[in-house]
C-alpha cells in the first residue's frame, strides 16, 4: 500500500500527543535529537531502530556523534511525512526509554 | 598519551598514499563518503566500525541515511586530526572493503 503523505495540520495533531512531544516538524521532516550517556548507549539503540527498520523496510535519516542522535524521518515514496514516520518515530521512543534506564 | 594535532602538510601527505585516497580534508576534520547497495551493507559496515571505535575509545561524527554513510573523523583532544583519525579511516577502508564484497 502506498504511503499517504499526511497533512501540516494532521502532523501537528499527532505531535501533540505526550508520546511524541520531543519531536517537531523541521524542513518538512520528523525532527528529534537524542543525548544518551555514551556511545554504547547511543549506538545500542540505534542498532535497535536499525534491525526494526530494516523489518519494516522504512528508514530513517540520522547523525551520530558519541552520545548524540540527531534523526529525521521522511517517507521517500509519498514526498512528505506519512504514518510510516509516526509509527517509527513512536518506537524510537519506546526503544529510548529502554536504552536510558540500562 | 595524549593526542598530537596534524599539520594540514602531515594530513595531505597521509592522504595521498593510495589507500586513503578517498578521503580528504573537510572543515578541518577526515571526510569520506560511502555508498553501499542498501541499508543492511551500510548499517552492518557502521556496526564493525561501532564495535573498533568503541574498542579505541575514538569514535566518528557520521551521517547514514539507508546505503549512503557519510563520515567526518577529528580528535576532540587536540581540536584537529591526529594520527588516531588517520588510523581509524584506515580500519573504515578495511571493514568497508569486507562489507562490499558480501
Amino acid at each position: 500500500m502506498p504511503a499517504i503523505r499526511l497533512s501540516a495540520t494532521e502532523i501537528e495533531a499527532a505531535l501533540a500527543s505526550s508520546d511524541l512531544s520531543a519531536w517537531r516538524l523541521k524542513n518538512g521532516k520528523l525532527h528529534r535529537e537524542y543525548r544518551f550517556a555514551n556511545f554504547v548507549d547511543a549506538f545500542g539503540f540505534m542498532s535497535s531502530v536499525a534491525l526494526h527498520a530494516e523489518s519494516k523496510n522504512h528508514h530513517p535519516e540520522w547523525f551520530n556523534v558519541y552520545g548524540t542522535v540527531i534523526v529525521d524521518l521522511t517517507t521517500h515514496d509519498c514526498g512528505g511525512v506519512s504514518a510510516r514516520d509516526l509509527d517509527l518515530a513512536r518506537t524510537m521512543e519506546s526503544f529510548a526509554k529502554r536504552a536510558t534506564r540500562s
